[in-house]
């Protein structure tokens, strides 16, 4: 059989994970990648990379990390990542409450998105069967030729390749030229009310602020977060309404020192110049992308933001992209190489209910993350649902451990959910919520207690 | 008052429209509208017109026809038309049942694009303000600047103006400029997944084939139309998933023959031919495309498809576009020419939770033509509709008539039509929907008995 020929269009986290993945596709017939890539080689010493418009770190869970392992590049990435077991909700008061994540074992790893990328560039370009194009500009796709054209130190060169796969981001070329040629093909962009601004907490000596959380200052229709970022700093990220956030920058320095001080009182002596990095931050826009399909014929195929770009309020993105990597190989596996066209489609029949799923589920959490507290009926539902995941298992999931600690596929989770939201409310409408709570929570107690025996 | 230069790109049914009320916006100040337009100059005795992947006659109703009164083109457009007054609906046996669209003064207008298109360009062109470059090829669109590039018997050149109109149809230039141009522009672009086929039923001896109507042979998921073209012929329309029209297609002349005998066993006679016709044309997509917002600041706004093309089953989609002109010329008058910014965002502010709603009423609209004689409950629904309408005008008007035979902007008739509704559905739960129908029969007759004296 001769070589297969894939050319990877951006080197970002999802293209670097699906080259590593695809190198190492098939022993019957060798898979040669080329990954091109805007940015210049992250080894040349005059490097400097810069996460364009994008947050500057992001959360990892058991769908990254698992996607991670099947390329052996989990342990590196738990070493540079720092373990966050829970929330910490902090109050206008000065007051907090600390929610975990899950159970005692299972956490979210916060890594900066450039070394993680850096990591992933290394590797790849480590990789036997894979080839890295540095500081190159795609100008042209040409999906039935499968030939990309790049330039590249000045110079206007082409590619030909068997695939193409666009991991080239939300404002993707490759989903371009698919719109352009796809017949049918679906796409939208649809952007949130919301914006954000992207400040930092830095290191300081006898700092009060504990690290291995997500820090969140719920406030409603704004909210501030923090993420340690590994050096003992915090990404702070305030999302807010986008004209407000425009109209409060006009105001000045002053006029948002003022409104730190009002809503986020305890972030005041972590960040004393809090108005200086406002106001000298950008503040990109928060979007969703769907499209349909993500194949075109079994020429190319999109992965990533450039098939789903959602918003971050899940800590899904990453997670979804890498994810995507593994299904794509699934996919080949299941069909092979020598029928990428049913391989393609399947992967696109299969992906994009899920994405469409955890596209729906990020912009809806923005509100479990920035409702205060939340209603008394609301706490004690959440403690029911943790009681009944810890006695049965195998029963009941909370919705959130499912898109965090599984890798149920995502349209999956959110059916069981519903399932187990109809049962819930039907038990706490026949006894009572607050009867149905402690009566499981007695029931909990002794299967914990009859399971430490 | 320096003249207010405006460039309108497209000359289709919105875009001429557009340039005729635009022109005679003011008398304070001089509008100069140039109109650029890809098709030759249909005076020229060698242009021929082709409807490119278009239906080639549409139905106007009481939208479109009161814009058209504004340029005083009312008169020329329902002397070429053939007015509709009902629906014949065709069961597979070979009868049919008569529907009326509305009270008895109350139609449709069927009328050939192809004659529409031209009586509007030859109308603009000569207006006093209007000029319009014919055979030119749209290569640039500057927001910022207020530049057109176009190319022209083979030249390159450019147009300067205060205001951009971008009537350039589902395939926008002037929307892709906005959507890279606009901060938090949204846009998408979904397709149904049926698609269609347009034949002709041609004029024929002794021909029975009722003219002043429109044809439906409801099928389900599938459906034929046709409508009365104003030369004695029909233009018919076979509305199917995509992928069975292609399989169809596939299957060759004898299985598309055999389909028609089949399922439309009356139209055999009619069309002899229909297997050819079948096989020889085209299989447009049906799309709806939406964006947000219309404008970009005081310098560009889409009007018609650019802005919201919809599916045709509402028959509306040439009578949003009419609309829409109307509407920004509303807008201009309240806010005045010097304030553009604020005129072009009250008009997109206004006017899309209308094109939203009418884009999703003829997405649902296929149902109710499809969907054969309909149930008991449905028919005497539709009946008690009719009558209240009758009985009470002001109070109660099916939606079909508030869409059709009203200016009412759609987002309210869909509102209102959801109020008649539950109000309908809370009497009919009461008394049962017969003995509701009984009761206000008897009364819709004593009120036309006394209103008759």
């Amino acid at each position: 059989m001769p070589d297969l020929r894939v050319a990877i269009v951006g080197g970002g986290l999802a293209g670097c994970l699906a080259s590593i993945l695809m190198s190492r596709l098939s022993r019957a017939r060798r898979v040669l990648v080329t990954v091109i890539e805007m940015r210049p080689d992250p080894r040349a010493p005059t490097t400097v990379w810069e996460p364009e418009g994008r947050s500057i770190n992001l959360a990892l869970s058991e769908r990254g990390m698992s996607a991670l392992e099947e390329a052996g590049l989990d342990s590196p990435v738990r070493a540079m990542a720092v373990e966050m077991y829970s929330r910490f909700v902090h109050e206008v008061g000065g007051t907090y409450k600390e929610v975990p994540y899950g159970e005692e074992d299972q956490c979210l790893y916060s890594v900066s998105r450039t070394s993680l990328a850096r990591l992933l560039l290394l590797s790849c370009s480590a990789c036997e069967n894979v080839s890295v194009i540095y500081s190159a500009k795609v100008t042209g796709v040409d999906l039935d030729a499968g030939r990309v054209s790049y330039e590249c130190d000045g110079k206007a060169r082409t590619l030909d390749t068997d695939l193409i796969i666009g991991a080239d981001g939300t404002y993707s070329r490759v989903r371009a030229a698919m719109a352009r040629r796809v017949p049918r093909f679906d796409v939208s962009t649809e952007h949130i009310p919301m914006a954000y601004k992207e400040l930092t907490i830095s290191r300081q000596k006898g700092m009060h602020m504990e690290y291995e959380v997500l820090h969140v200052w719920p406030r409603g229709d704004f909210m501030l977060i923090a993420l340690p970022n590994g050096n003992g700093a915090f990404t702070v990220t305030l999302f807010m309404d986008a004209d407000r956030l425009e109209a409060l920058a006009a105001k000045g320095g002053a006029a948002v020192h003022q409104f730190f001080e009002t809503h986020f009182p305890d972030t005041i002596e972590l960040m004393p110049d809090v108005a200086t990095q406002f106001l000298e931050s950008p503040t990109p826009p928060l979007l969703t992308v769907r499209c349909r399909p993500y194949n075109h014929k079994g020429r190319a195929v999109l992965i990533g933001d450039a098939a789903h770009a959602i918003v971050p309020f899940y800590g899904q993105g990453c997670n979804a992209a890498f994810e995507d990597c593994m299904k794509l190989r699934e996919a080949l596996w299941q069909h092979s190489l020598d029928d990428l066209p049913s391989a393609l489609a399947a992967y696109s029949a299969s992906r994009k209910p899920d994405a469409d799923a955890i596209a729906d589920l990020a912009i809806e959490h923005y509100h479990d993350m920035a409702s205060s507290s939340g209603s008394t009926f609301f706490a004690t539902r959440r403690k029911l649902e943790v009681l009944l995941g810890r006695l049965a298992p195998t029963a009941f999931m909370p919705l959130y451990s499912m898109i965090t600690f599984s890798t149920m596929p995502y349209s999956k989770a959110v059916e069981r959910a519903a399932a187990q939201d109809r049962t819930l409310r039907i038990i706490s409408t026949a006894v009572g919520v607050t009867a149905a709570a402690g009566a499981i929570a007695a029931t909990a107690a002794v299967v914990t207690r009859l399971q430490r025996r």
